[in-house]
């Protein structure tokens, strides 16, 4: 399925648009920003990804013929057509020309901070909203998993083979990609690979063995055709026996010249099966061979095995690293900052919510990340128009009680980078093993408290001093001007 | 991006057909079921889907030369490549020409049912697993939960909007269609709706009414824009105000010719907002005017909110239905169920596990169904090659002392539908409608304990008793065998 069309969105984007349209304000200027409220999988970080795809998806942003003969057919409540020929016609000539910034994918992130941020006619900005938004949550999710995931391995190699419980083959192949970004060694997902370039792994399954009479004969045969990808699956009938079995093949494999690679475990007891299997494994001549272990594993069980001092080695996750698993969406939502007056003035715009943490930053954000002795120390969100004062104070966004001042001595770099100017591409094109390095290096400079996979220390991220001061009397404003 | 290719497959499907092929079993005829064995949502039922993206896949199935040339790139553990060359050509040479029987879309179905049944080649039989798993498990996921929150609306509209926390693009435009099988009204996504003419559904968000001075200004902008598409959105600021702001603009829509079709509630006490909401507009001279309601409802929300007594008559559920919310994966599988010998005999197949539940059932599956008095009385797996004995005994799949014997009175049908036969497509092509209508009838055909969505009235669908027999036998057998 093509999902590189304007289509791909809510319909009221384009019931907001003609609207805009009609009423002469489709070309203001207008600023929004994509942001998620709440770290997921009560985290203490997420990791930025995504942005590689929005770009795709962007450079492809124009309205084809049979798209909008598909939007004349649409009725309204009276039967009627929704859309007037006129808006079509100007949707069929609109071109991209939005100013794009945005927070590096693989760069750790937190809430309230715009990982993107649209400028530019209101009414663009406006029709690219659920495009963006489904792009970034679905990857930022599944990064931040998979750097969890990552996390608990220790370093260990951890196999994203998720494909077959995937919310459909591009979330499979979106999953695989943001997986890769979030530390992931490798995928099952051909396609994957063959898309992303993310180096691809398997074997064979239990029915590889189930098509023979014996296990056996099944290590056997499918040592001769494949000796140079060898871990064999031990857990179709006896798993102390299928190791065992493993080892012999593994003595005639090396008859030849070639080398048991491993073996995996993918049901049963993986502490007590992977003591048995690594000790059978080593009495039998083969020390290093891996011992893989899959079976519905997430950060908390991995974290569990390595307590319980299990001998994997390898790790195969599926169905909750792509997925999510216990939270299957980030919550990232798309609001307006500013709005642009015929004078060339920018005004600042907020949404008023009963739940304070819920109400809009206003102003045009950019985020400054402050550093101190290798270690981040804060991130202020602050308007560009009015700059980030010296010191910094970074408000605390759910307790008007409590902020931080940034160290004088910290060095600091703003986060958002340009990525489309006018319309045209000027970002830069990582490759995705330069994304996962960045994911890697930014994990080091967290504290290893922030890193925790549970119950983390909070890491100060909030609005700038005079920011929120702003956005205070904004509120306060708001609420004494009835809106008649 | 293109994924009806035959790269939408986990790797280890293409070792293990290179094994098939390097050891001559590669046209050796096998029969795999699709099935799951526990009901998402710990409801009482799912609905089966994503057969209509299946015919689509399978009809694509062939590798492209660029596909072949990236295989041909995969190293082994030596950096030799994976797959000789003489594999690559025969995989370029394949032909899909297996028989696929199938479970309709839109049939309530239970755990161990296979939901297809895949006979052919057992390297083409093996090669399909991982995308038939990737789409039937994801649609059947997302129709089960559409027709629970369905349910939950007894009969009031539910508007489908997961878009933005869609697990990617298709991700999201799959949910929508498995959402309007489950029984959803319309969809708020547009490619969705030109792709598989689902009707679509929108009006405005927040950021329409921030843009405009007042939220007055706002509404009477959209009113005259888009005059037959009324449902404001009342809570950018103060709701009960807004819903005031609503009846104002009515009227003048009404002086036009029009009809205010509505407002939309997205946040705050939707219990108490829906009322005060329905009262100002009744006494208003609105109504007819709906309320639209939203804000991360789920099935159990709009039970809650039934229960409370709210106002709201059109539902809007998006995260928690696209993405299937606290159950992101149904955990369906893949079995070789028998394989067949060169002197054309089918031998059986299981696989084994410690869980008596995770023992795969051997044969070649069919699903028969018992109807008395317009009611579902039960579903009896049997072997196709035995025959379904009368009167039918259905055993429970976890506790063999439990079972149930269809009353002598009961007509039956069978469930699995030819699709495929020898490769050709051969089935029956059913608009998203008719599926939607036979979702409905379905589920009818219940008794209300087992729809119930709360610790439901189990349904009895098991192994029939002989193929259980059979079954009990080779599992003896199996563990007395040493596989040596």
């Amino acid at each position: 399925m093509k999902t590189d069309t304007p289509l791909l969105t809510d319909l009221y984007q384009l019931t907001m648009a003609a609207g805009y349209w009609k009423c002469g304000k489709a070309e203001q200027e207008a600023v929004f920003h994509l942001f998620f409220r709440k770290l997921p999988f009560a985290g203490g970080y997420a990791i930025a990804a995504g942005l590689g795809d929005v770009v795709k998806w962007l450079q492809g942003f124009r309205f084809a013929r049979a798209e909008l003969e598909y939007l004349a057919t649409i009725p309204g409540r009276d039967g009627k057509p929704l859309f007037e020929p006129g808006f079509l016609d100007y949707l069929g000539a609109m071109k991209w020309q939005c100013d794009v910034t945005a927070i590096p994918e693989g760069t750790v992130v937190f809430p309230h901070e715009p990982l993107l941020r649209i400028q530019g006619p209101l009414i663009q900005a406006q029709l690219v909203e659920t495009a963006l938004l489904n792009i970034i949550n679905f990857q930022t999710l599944i990064a931040t998993k998979a750097a969890r995931v990552c996390q608990a391995a220790q370093g260990e190699p951890v196999l994203e083979f998720g494909l077959r419980r995937a919310q459909g083959p591009d979330g499979a192949v979106m999953a695989s990609r943001a997986a890769f970004i979030g530390g992931c060694a490798s995928t099952s997902n051909v396609l994957a690979g063959m898309t992303h370039g993310i180096p691809v792994r398997g074997t064979h399954a239990h029915s590889w063995v189930m098509s023979f009479d014996t296990e056996l004969e099944a290590f056997a045969t499918y040592a001769e055709a494949m000796p140079n990808n060898c871990v064999f699956l031990v857990d179709t009938y006896d798993t102390v026996e299928g190791v065992r079995h493993a080892v012999e093949i593994g003595h005639r494999l090396r008859a030849q010249g070639h080398e048991l690679a491993g073996i995996r475990l993918d049901s049963g007891d993986l502490a007590w099966l992977s003591t048995e299997a690594r000790r059978i494994l080593d009495e039998g001549g083969f020390p290093q061979a891996n011992i893989v272990a899959s079976n519905d594993l997430d950060e908390h069980l991995i974290e569990s095995l390595k307590h319980q001092g299990a001998a994997i080695n390898v790790w195969g996750v599926g169905t909750k690293l792509v997925t999510g698993g216990e939270q299957a969406a980030l919550g990232g939502v798309y609001k307006l900052g500013a709005i642009r007056h015929e004078n060339g003035e920018w005004e600042p715009k907020i949404k008023l919510s009963e739940q304070a943490v819920k109400v809009s930053n206003p102003g045009i954000q950019q985020v400054r990340r402050f550093t101190l002795n290798g270690e981040f120390r804060g991130d202020a969100i602050y308007d560009q128009e009015t700059g980030c004062p010296a010191p910094t104070e970074i408000m605390h966004p759910a307790d008007p009680q409590r902020s931080k001042i940034m160290p004088e001595a910290a060095t600091h770099e703003d986060l958002l980078q340009p990525v489309f100017q006018r319309g045209q591409f000027v970002g830069e094109q990582p490759t995705l093993q330069e994304i996962q390095a960045r994911t890697r290096h930014q994990l080091q400079h967290l504290h290893a408290t922030v890193r925790r996979l549970q119950h983390p220390h909070e890491y100060p991220a909030g609005v700038e001093g005079s920011l929120a001061q702003k956005k205070l009397a904004m509120m306060a404003k708001a609420k004494s001007t009835p809106r008649l």
